[in-house]
This record gives structure tokens, sequence and C-alpha cells, in this order.
């Protein structure tokens, strides 16, 4: 994967000019400081390799690029908020380092810069772009919300933890690599293929990060090991084991998500041994191979030689295969 | 100003089908609500008045209207949150309804929403409406965190001010009469007219807020009368009257701003007094004029006919003129 690192490395540089203006310095300093913290760059590095294999211009994709880039820190600012977190990437998270007024403003105004980004191209590109981005960035907020819902319902069946993360997570993936897509003026139905493709290939991304979650070498995974587990979080994992659980062990399990021992390492483990032994785990792999699976087939249709249809399968499993 | 109701009837029968979907409730209920809870829809009715005045068809400027309308109803959500305001047009704010974190989320909802009305238009317009949307969209940001700097700043000046309710108010005020020049395609010389007229009118306007905090018929002034001195607020009298009193007199009025005293009545007053005295009251009537016969002159530069800019400067007048 040397091409994403040459991508990532651009994509950093230009990140840094993205945020040209000073003043106000309260409302600019936190944007600059969260696309200063780093991270991955998947989201836009997606774009460019798109645009890339779709024989577009990789230059005239960038800005597409930043725009879904930050998209993707003005919902971490804002979700920050709203999930209370002190901490991102290591580092303060902008409400902590500033103030929840600082990270609402700030948020929106990196929002707006994010649409800005599209006004570099002509304007039936623009529209299109835009209207994808508005499209998506809808979706997200739909997701969030979801995500909050969830935390006060005992309900929720697995379809709607799909959507959830579909939404939530995913479709900014396939809507990442569409715009590289349209940058490179490919055909409707690539498009299209490209969006599902990205799609599944986040909806596995998301079922893999619950699995990691529990199941993760905590010497690799990036957060805390049973992070989900202590915050009570319903994932997938939990999900399928009420399903697949006795209705003691159920109970059981359900007991477990309603405490917040202060050592959880005891609570941790009944529940692993739970997600375990209900074949939860199983299933939750089983089903992050069926959306990686999904992603595959859908490559099939696409007018893309072989060759880079086998990079964009070697990116999905390159993708899968982390452990972090 | 018939007119203006038939176009207030219009857009408030708009507004609410702007927003057709249920789920999830959360998301969508404040956007219902904080729309529901009406206003005089002043911004949206300028699009219809000015797409009118340059023979541009009115229905095809509603799409632009709302969009004015939803981005100013989801700058009020954030700025309540952030001002901790409870209440809003005399119902409580979303955040007080609600909790914050829904405030934050459906207001970044409504952005968004409001981005996607342009996307009734042809590609052209829809890239000159989103820039110029976007432009101003980050203009009323920098203004909210002028704003917001001011608070505990001493040493701000009177053109900072100026600036401050230029962004935060004025613009949109300007960028919702030149979207409807935009949709008539009225030459760039009357949409920059237009846009500087609306402009000017704003900051007229928001002086006029300013005086008529503190000086304003109780009975008909929708505010409490003197909430900017209780809230200690450095408005333009304020800024005025430091300029223009002795050291002694510029001192008390800084002692009085750093006070809040169970019963404010005294200190208004006082405060009141200070403003007449010192000539800041007059200054303040002044610079509204000012203001107003600045957007007229303007309105000389705009091919429109002379009915038609009579029209406008009765408008003007008409705003000018309310007490509330």
């Amino acid at each position: 994967m040397e091409l994403l690192k040459v991508y990532q490395q651009t994509l950093a540089e230009r990140l840094q000019t993205v945020v040209n203006k000073e003043e106000p310095s309260q409302l600019y300093d936190p944007i600059k400081y969260i696309i200063g913290l780093g991270g991955k760059r998947l989201r836009p590095t997606l774009t460019l390799l798109t645009a890339d294999f779709f024989g577009g211009n990789v230059e005239k994709a960038t800005h597409a690029a930043l725009a879904v880039e930050l998209f993707h820190n003005f919902s971490l600012i804002h979700d920050d908020i709203m999930d209370n977190a002190p901490l991102r990437r290591g580092k303060e998270t902008v409400h902590e380092k500033w103030d929840v007024n600082t990270g609402i403003l700030s948020g929106d105004a990196m929002l707006i810069l994010a649409y800005r980004l599209f006004e570099a191209y002509e304007p039936p590109m623009f529209q299109e772009l835009a209207k994808l981005f508005s499209k998506t960035a809808i979706e997200v907020c739909e997701g969030q919300q979801y995500d909050v819902d969830f935390e006060i319902r005992d309900d929720v069946t697995i379809a709607e933890y799909i959507r959830m993360i579909d939404y939530k997570t995913a479709v900014l993936v396939g809507a990442a690599m569409k715009m590289g897509a349209i940058v490179a003026e490919a055909s409707q139905e690539c498009q299209e293929g490209i969006y599902e493709f990205g799609r599944n290939l986040g909806i596995a991304f998301q079922l893999q990060d619950d699995y990691l979650d529990a199941f993760g070498d905590p010497k690799n995974f990036g957060k805390q090991v049973g992070g989900d587990i202590i915050a009570n979080k319903k994932t997938f994992l939990y999900l399928k084991a009420l399903e697949k659980s006795s209705a003691s062990v159920s109970s059981s399990l359900r007991n477990l998500f309603s405490i917040s021992p202060k050592d959880p390492s005891e609570k941790i483990q009944t529940v692993k041994k739970i997600y375990n032994d209900s074949g939860a785990s199983q299933a939750t792999l089983k089903e992050i191979e069926h959306y990686t699976e999904k992603a595959n087939s859908v490559l099939e249709t696409i007018a893309l030689s072989n060759e880079k249809k086998e990079k964009l399968r070697e990116f999905g499993a390159w993708l899968m295969k982390r452990s972090v």
C-alpha cells in the first residue's frame, strides 16, 4: 500500500493550508488543532485512490478529498461534545481544551468550510459533489441520532444496528470513493458500484471495530480493550449474544450492561465468555466476512481493469487484517 | 406592506413541508418545533420581494428563501445554547425543551437541509447561490465568535463592534436579498447593489435593536427593556458613551457593567442617564440614520424603476419605524 502513503503525505500537507484565516482565532485555532491531531486520513485517501483508478486527475480530486476529511473532523468535534469524551487521538478534545461553545461554533464553521471546497469545481460537478455530500452528511446526522437513541432503548434489532453503523460510518466511506469517481467522470454505473463497494467495506470495518474492541490485542488496539463493554455499548456482539442465548443468559447479560463496576475486569471477562459461548463472536466474524464479500462482489460489476479490481480487493483485505 | 403579508403566509405554509422526514424523531422534531415558533420571516420575505422586484419568479425564489430561513433558525438553536438562553419567542429553547446534545445535532442537520434546498436549481444558479450562502454562513460564524470574544474584552472599538453586527446580522439580510436577485437573473451590478442595500439596512436595524433595548416602549418592545444593560452587553450605546464621557463617568459606567444587582432598576436608570447625558443616545440615532441613508443611496445605482426603489425605501422606513 505504498500509494496510500504517498496520498496520506500529500493530504497532510494540503490540510495545513485549507484553513488560511487567522481571525477570529478562537474560531479557527480549534479547527487547525483537530486537523493537526493527524489520523489515518483514510476517507480522503480513498477519494484520491478512486479518482486515480478511474483515470481521473488526483490533484483535481484533492478538493473533494479535503472536504470529506473536514466533514469527518467536524463530526468528531460535535460527537465528542455529545459523548463527553475527554480524549481524541490521545490528545484533549476541542471542547476540553477550549469549551463546549467553542466546539459547537468551530464545528459549524468546519462544516461550512467543507462545502466551500467544492467551489473549485465547475457548476455541474460542483452540484453533483455537493448533492452527494449533503445526502451523506444528513445520513451521518441520522446515524449519530440513532446511536444516541440506542443508549436508552433495550429493544434494538440487529437490522436497526446495521442501519445505524451504515449511516454513521459506512455511507461516508462510500461517498468518499464515489466523489473520486465523480471527479474522474466515471460512468453512473461505476459511481454507484464504487459507492456500494466502499459502503459495504465501511460496514465490515465498523463491525470489526466492535469485534476488536472486545477481542483485539491490547498491544495493537488503539483504544482501551473492553471499552464498549465498560460503557455498556450495545454493539453487534451484544445484540447477537442476546439473540443467540437462553433467556437466563440473556438476562445476565442485560444485567451486566446495567452496571458500571469500579474495577471492570471481571465484568469484561464474563461478557467476553458469553460472547464466545453464545456463538456471537463467530457470528460477528461471519458478518464481517459477509460484508467484505458483498463489497468484493459489487466490484465485479464495475468497468475497471482486473488489475485495479485486485488492488481494491487487496486494499479491503489490508483494511480488514489490521489489528488496530 | 400588504405584499409582505402575502409572502409571509406563503412562507409559513411552505416551511411546514420543508422537513418531510419523521425518523429519527429526536433529530427532526426539534427542527419542526423551532420552525413552528413562527417569527417575522423577515429574511426569506426579502428574498421573495427582491426576486419579484427584479422581474423574477417568486415561486422559483422560494427554495432560496426557505434556505435562508432554515439557516437563520439553525443559528438561533446553536446561539441559544451558547448564550444559555431559556426562551426563544416566548417558548422554551430547543436545548431547554430537549437537551444540549439534541440542540447541537438538530442544528447541524438544519444547516445541511438549508444547503439541500438549493438543489432545486440548475447547476450554474445552484453554485452561485451555494457560494453566496457559504460565504455568508462563515461570516455569521465569525460574527458570533466576535460577539463571544467581546464579552471578556474591555478594549472593543466601535469599528470592531460594527464589523461584529455586520457579520452576525447584516450580511444575511444582504444575502437574502441578493439571492432573490440571483434567481431573477438580475445583472451583477444589481446583485451587488441590492446586497449592499440589505446589508446597510441590516446594520441600521441592529443598531436600532440596541437603541430600543434601552429606550424602547416596554409595551411594544418584544424583549425585556434594559436587557442588554442587565446582561452587561457592550452595545453601540455603551461603546459610544465610553468614547464621549469624561474619565470619571467612563469609569462609573465600566463599574456599572461589572456588577449584576438583584434589583437592576436603579442600574438601568443610571446607565440610561449616562447614555443620554453623554450624547451616546443621539449619536446612536444618528448612526442609524447614517446606515439607512447609505442603504438608500446605494439604491440610486441600481437599474430598477423609481416606483420599486420608492417601495424599497418605504420598506426600509417601515422597518426602522417599528418600535418592537
